[in-house]
């Protein structure tokens, strides 16, 4: 080994001196296993996502931005079950060991690490195509974590944020379902696209605000449609979608038509925010909820009887993406 | 999609078909995150570990032992702690979705996950280089937990099973530290090392029986000596091994001679024993957990005060391997 390239130990010294303190953690990185303290009257929540190259990043992204997303999307999770987050393990797969590329990495996924107070206690660092695979523990309290199975009919379908700006980001660098959009000059607009793909917000806040009032919830991972029919085959019921009313961003609008934005917020995916149904009788709480959490939310359509999801225009006309919610293994 | 070409949710519900049920498990696979219930009066124990191909294991092995392997790693963690398991979370990938072979892959894995009563909760399957994360979590009494930093001078140091066989097999498929030995002819011994390579024996129920009695605890993983030396450093001692004291399978003695056993015992790696020190004063406590447990252990060395680890033969002459234990990332 030399200097410049640093062997596995090197790399999880430089990850152990970046990890946010928590005095629930008995023992953290440097063991076979972290040993944590649940407090009593909690559920354990568990979620784990990877993130590989050229799949779920393009090759050029940057190496801090690769960390903050990696620990986002997992977070993200937590969020749409109401969790508080508390720890994380993180296994890294590098081509080669790079310790300037860790740096990198470490600064993003050290500062959304430590907005919302996650402690790293474990993982591993190793040989292989690059990879980042995250686990995050949160916590519930009992009976109030929000499932995707607990949507009831006459419920109001909720989403947080904004929708569409990731993909409208993709769609820019030509991975996206739409060619990129002819008008370019907006420069501002073009960043502000990017860095909600590249930085997406785990709507933790709300999540923990909303777990007392709402019934179901998911994070919009694979695109609006695709994700509600998660949410509405798990509950048993079926949900309409006023498509016109889907929360689109000052930068969207700049950059894409009306045509071209209805399909990025339906369908695009990668969005990170919350989805969620409430009784349409909680529908001042969930505003409540929201402005006490800082993050705007948006009635964009109804749980009803029967099956599937439908969306409609403001003229009441049925919509339909050309193409389905992006899978991680569609043909 | 087609049905030869199988989509996530397609791969998710067939993994979901081979969970081991488990009483705590409120809400498991199929939601943005597992719910677990946490025994009151326990501490929550966390190890993840990633295999690569190509870098972990050979890319001819069969998926069903890539299965087993890549939870008996992660298992092996939570043993050399003294912990009980109960859940975990898998993040598979894999260049194209293969039915047949996640079929494979889940016959080992969820064969494991029976013996160990481990519910999998959650995780995903995405697309990229052959590659399986695991996350486990188990569960240890406050105080019980075997660390690396509890050995102590005068404690004896001891072994569990056999060493070398895992090395030994990598050595024939040409892979490890030696060449293939000159007597190849013993097919039998040649499988049984091939089968301590591919399906490890993580050592739960001795580190459960362990955890009473003994100090400091570590998995063989990189190689007892390299192993024994993260033990040393943490618990700022040193360690004296007897390597003529070290334990082997009449498999590996059938197909190395001494020379080359001892160095597939001291520095091979891969074994999944565990290393473990204890007081003298409790070796027969530990002899009569080893025996409750039906796992062999054989006292190999000794704590001393001072730093590093150094090892002799039968006749006092120092030992030194002629190479180190293997890092993932060692030039």
């Amino acid at each position: 080994m030399s200097a410049s390239r640093p062997g596995e130990f090197d790399l999880i010294a430089r990850i152990a001196r970046r990890v946010q303190a928590r005095g629930d953690v008995v023992l953290g990185i440097g063991d076979d296993a972290a040993l944590l303290e649940v407090p009593a009257g909690r559920q354990l929540v568990v979620a784990m996502d990877t993130l590989n190259a050229g799949v779920h990043f393009p090759h050029a992204t940057a190496p801090a931005d690769i960390g903050w997303k990696a620990l986002a999307v997992n977070l993200s999770d937590l969020a749409a079950m109401g969790a508080e987050p508390a720890w994380c393990t993180l296994s890294l797969s590098m081509p080669t060991p790079d310790a300037a590329w860790l740096d990198g990495f470490l600064e993003g996924f050290s500062a959304l690490a430590s907005m919302h107070r996650v402690a790293l206690v474990g993982g591993d660092t190793t040989r292989g195509p690059l990879s980042v695979c995250v686990t995050v523990q949160g916590l519930v309290e009992p009976g109030r974590a929000l499932r995707r199975d607990a949507a009831r009919p006459g419920d109001e379908v909720w989403v947080s944020g904004t929708l569409g700006d990731a993909a409208g980001a993709l769609s820019m660098l030509g991975l996206g379902p739409l060619p990129a959009p002819a008008i370019a000059a907006d420069a501002a607009a073009r960043a502000a696209l990017h860095a909600r793909l590249d930085r997406p917000t785990p709507r933790i806040a709300l999540g923990r605000a909303l777990a007392p009032h709402a019934h179901a919830a998911i994070d919009v991972s694979d695109g609006l449609l695709a994700d509600l029919a998660h949410l509405a085959r798990a509950s048993g019921t079926g949900i309409e979608v006023d498509v016109d009313r889907l929360p689109a961003s000052d930068a969207l609008c700049a950059l894409f038509d009306a045509d071209a934005r209805r399909l990025l917020q339906a369908a695009g995916g990668d969005d990170y925010e919350l989805a969620f149904t409430a009784a349409a009788a909680s529908h001042a709480a969930v505003l409540q909820a929201a402005a006490q959490a800082g993050t705007p939310v948006t009635c964009v359509g109804r749980v009803v009887a029967g099956q599937g999801v439908s969306a409609r225009d403001a003229r009441g006309a049925a919509w339909l993406p050309p193409r389905r919610g992006w899978e991680h293994f569609a043909d």
